[in-house]
């Protein structure tokens, strides 16, 4: 009898005070409105466990492409769970002679860690020095936030890493892409990178860049 | 002759610009005095790229213990480029059997992504909600700040996992560490959990705690 | 005449100026979507004093239960003006033999003060190092965000404190309702925190867990 | 044939990787939901380039008030481009004689430039210490975040500042409005300030100010 | 035999883990360097429990002054624990008919609650709007960072209250003493303020300002 | 006799409150350890109010250099008041034909504000959508964090413009000093960019590069 009277008000303990956990996670509603702090928060009730887990880094990307290279991020709003909490994750495929190239995540740093193959690595500081590794497996390098860096497989066969950020939404510039995929005059191009008219059009040819 | 004069203008301006590039990183100088936001930086002219590299991943944990597995942290200042960037990894290796203990990280979230074998991971929610996936190669799942979650080998073989999180010192409170491996009293314990006398002084036992 | 004329573009200025305003704070808005900083605002024009104040933490909580002891919070969306202001109190009362048992709060530190009663608090750090005080009427201690603490009552009558934290939502994960007033299977329970099935199974039985 | 291939591919990369950069920026949509963290973001495919530009800035305020003086904020949602990226501007125009009475930006600090004109400018601290300056053209001044300050012009012309916020929605509490413009009873404010009844109520004449 | 070989283990594993706890908290130490985020820390080994625990809000402030009011604060680096955690606390005594002036706290939000007595509180918003209530014993209110607010004693006997801080340097810049107890030239004072010689020149005669 | 006591009581007052001050600004001490946080703070008796104050803004930079501009940082520790308070301010001269490359900065997003001349302006989203904006005098844009931009001197005179950032550090990467201008090996260069070898080694030539 006491037993059963110590349940009832524990119990009625338990649900007040699980009042208070409404900001444990905000998992990604990508249908509300987005706020300077990320997505909205999916209704608690409606969040399970399937939200937390994400299983998009387990197959590697198709690096059949120009830089035989693949990023593919789990991030919020594809890894719903992250949304807010500060950190998030990256698969990278490196084909041979694959290259990630030059990019900056203007929102987070960024830590890699070789799972397989060697990865030639580098970033560039403000102060314009060159930080360079190669990096076996097992080997972790950090990539401080918003500066220019690249991963290249400088090893035979295959390469792949894991990345983490320290934000859900780090973001990701591709300095190629960014200069010549668009549509970008290439008179500012040139203008703004020293770069050759010659140099700039067959780019913009190469990448699908127009103007 | 122009040329000249371009490149030594360009170089002063380089130079003088490089000044403001003082807080691009802050590499960890475990010697000088720390503060809220983590160790004083190393200066800059006795910084390296080996500074930014960490090989202490690449080898498994010791796994010949109580709990068959080991934690791996690539944290400031082991992994000293990381300090004050805001993210870091660890490395989680499980022999067959092995459990991470039930623990939280009180200064970030983690996202898990598994490497090898198999691991049911879970973690319990401000309103005792718990959250449970068994995670196979290459499927990941974020565990929210602060919050009790548990790692464990579901599988046949050894489970090797990467972790991220978002803050170069995460911290970890491992849960039956911090009840039995101590001195706080039998008695605190016992009031403050509801075990039993003779559970907490059989852990204490196994776990090396006193009092 | 001229008098009048100063009045009259001073309140335009104001006017003009109040516009800049619109963040001084962020009364909690329950029924709007919420993000990771919190809740949605309330339209400015329906805030009114009522929305700073609370008189929750006036009365007592009721401590008849198996803790003899009760937590009143004073967070968002129940106290609405402190919404996204990073601060919050409650209110601990702990009847004779009164205890809180092991907690963490995931997303703020906190800090005690004992209005009445004596009280005998710790905290264990990440190194497992316990953090032990017993406190009289106008002692304040801090406990570190998401690190386990307690506070239990040591005096002969009732204990009241009032604690602080460093957000609107500091959360609350109170460790035996964690582990025994939920449906974690036994067996991880078990295997998670080396306590023996006999323990559990008696302590879910307590605390309404199943599994 | 390989060129086709190959732009095709890359498009492909592109257009999967710019589903990452959903938070490069967050620009401000009045009629959404607002959070502690700042407005609703604008679909981004309504985002333009005006979103980033504002032209309220470019024409002098209307100095011909009480304080021969006006400050034109450049603050998100008006500069809607701003919101959440922690930085504004604000324009301060003084005719000759013209003050920005003492007030303080509850959410940011702030650096002043001089273009035209001298100002006296001066901010005291916690321990209640001046620290004063006459600023030239060309002069800066930089204002800790919530301290009193204020700006006068000192100079026989007008003259003429721009400030930087580190927050897209600093705040501004003038002194005199905040004390003579609004409702709170005359006997508060004396109360408060040790001010005499007759000085408060003649500046509440003066300023608007009722009770 | 194996029991024996387990501690071992295991102690070295916490041991090495331990390794990762070293930011759980900063014990201020004053005679360090300071950053902007706080103090430096203390040597973890020279951290005892007493740097978490404070006595110094036991004991009612001296309200034998011109406030008839005492501030008694437990920041850091007094209250060394809190140093970095976000979080402190303050004691207010109000005799009869005290006040703690027009104030604000640059760098936090406030709640206060109030213990003993009737307290009258109140804050003004950047938009001149006043925020009035009349709080009893068990009252809470809160007053968003870096606004203009006060608190006056309204009933009959003494009056107490706690008051919570979302940082451990709040600051406290008390409005008649930033204006009247300092250098600052009265007539800066005067242009700044709208009041006039004969105020300004009485009230730095009663709190001891010059010039 | 009474006014004497209570000058008396409030200056003891006032000084025991100054105690809580500590932290109101953090004056850039260039001699001490940094942090992650910024520089160390000069002592707080050493502080003046030449320490908030910079003339380093009211000169024109020196543009006879090959990008015809110049950049002039008012940035931590040069204008050391602005240590750790996330704002500062640099002034851009663009004599005729002159440009700021495409550059980032990692750590604080920008508002530019027109004083002369006539600028264009844009930046490049993770996207890689351009948003470009041709701006007159008193026109005002922003940049959100880690972005590439330029500005670019489209009018006929010399355009001079103050640039306002989010951080006392905000960092400056400057794209072709960054490819060009250190001793990244060619051949990474070419991987990382899709440029030619012929390119890379022009360039290389005329900003000073390497390798």
């Amino acid at each position: 009898m006491k037993m059963i009277i110590h349940i009832f008000l524990t119990l009625s303990l338990v649900s007040s005070i699980s009042f208070a956990s409404v900001q444990d996670f905000c998992v990604a509603d990508p249908k509300g409105p987005q706020s300077p702090s990320g997505y909205s928060c999916k209704s608690p009730d409606q969040v399970t466990e399937n939200d937390f887990a994400f299983s998009g880094l387990a197959k590697a990307g198709n690096t059949s492409n120009i830089i035989k290279a693949a990023v593919t991020p789990a991030f919020a709003p594809a890894f719903a769970g992250t949304n807010g909490l500060g950190v998030s994750m990256a698969r990278l495929d490196l084909a041979g002679g694959g290259v990630i190239p030059l990019h900056t995540h203007p929102g987070a740093s960024e830590v890699l860690v070789v799972i397989q193959g060697t990865i030639c690595a580098g970033f560039i500081s403000s102060a314009n020095k060159v930080y360079l590794k190669t990096l076996q497996r097992g080997d972790s390098m950090v990539f401080p936030q918003g500066l220019l860096h690249f991963q290249l497989n400088s090893g035979k066969g295959p390469a792949l890493a894991f990345v983490a950020f320290g934000s859900s939404s780090p973001g990701l510039q591709i300095l190629p892409f960014a200069l010549f995929a668009n549509d970008l005059p290439s008179e500012l191009v040139e203008a703004t990178t020293f770069l050759s008219d010659e140099e700039v059009k067959k780019l913009k040819g190469v990448l699908g860049g127009t103007n």
